[in-house]
């Protein structure tokens, strides 16, 4: 793994566990043990580009997520449900420690960074037009799909928090009932 | 208002805005204009204790908003749109800049501060033990009104990240619609 990687691998556990405002460049330094002049060669733009850049990676590694989950199952609830169960497998196997990079930066670059906010945007767009696709060649009007979608992603941002809150999976595995139930 | 109820206020405008960690005493103490020494005076233990007794204010807060609009409406599908709907427009009229306070910190705490992170989860447990009851008295189940209530919770969490990643209300307006369409 070069440098840049090893830096984008850890700005991406500092964005899951700590979020945008506490993860600045030199602990990027320090975590990914890249020579300390590297950084602003690989990202000259600073922590924004390097924050951006992580995110893109980051959403696209959960893009092929969502997309495998899909394709490896024709039922649709069955492949959410899928998805939302590794997560949850994930998420207990951190302690907990690992939120959602997209979600956590979101959150703190809403009210402070236009151009980090809309990469999450997005990001989150990507992700609910993956879905939206296959709600839609399941039959669902465009409409519908997109705001099934949107609801499916927004129930696991918020599912995430809540089991970060409680050291719990279950409010995840809730969504992934719900959802379920409700694609029926 | 006095110089506790300010610094208060001021703490809960910042943790909505940039979270906990970005939040220090001395912005506290700038921003609630209060006298710099007073803030030891009324929250000894310091930046901790400060944080935990302003989210116990809102989560208070927001609790007898759920109750109103539950008292309101003798159908809880109606009170719990209402209130969403109440919700989103406060978050468009701050310009998307305010997030739910717990939900904000609940993502920060959970890496990195155990009582902090309690307190998130024990008014969560307020709010969906509000709802949960509710819904027992429709004639749910006592486990089916938890699980009910906890997904109502979780989904409006998320939404509010979607919203303020999108700089719109609509995933908090699609969350109101479709817990409508589930509850009938």
């Amino acid at each position: 793994m070069d440098a840049r990687e090893r830096m984008i691998g850890a700005t991406l556990r500092l964005l899951r566990s700590q979020g945008l405002r506490a993860t600045g460049m030199n602990q990027v330094v320090q975590e990914s043990g890249a020579p300390r002049g590297s950084i602003y060669h690989h990202f000259p733009n600073g922590k924004r580009q390097l924050v951006i850049e992580t995110l893109r990676a980051a959403g696209d590694a959960v893009a092929r997520k969502i997309a495998d989950a899909l394709a490896a199952h024709a039922d649709t609830a069955v492949a959410l449900r899928k998805y939302v169960e590794a997560y949850a497998k994930e998420i207990r196997e951190s302690g907990f420690q690992r939120g959602c990079p997209v979600g956590n930066v979101a959150m703190d670059a809403a009210a402070s960074d236009a151009r980090i906010r809309a990469a999450c945007d997005e990001i989150f767009g990507t992700w609910i037009g993956l879905i939206a696709k296959r709600l839609e060649s399941d039959g669902s009007s465009k409409k519908e799909a997109n705001s099934l979608a949107t609801f499916f992603i927004s129930s696991l941002e918020g599912a995430l928090i809540l089991c970060r809150a409680q050291r719990s999976v279950a409010p995840l595995l809730r969504v992934a009932e719900r959802l379920e139930r409700m694609l029926r």
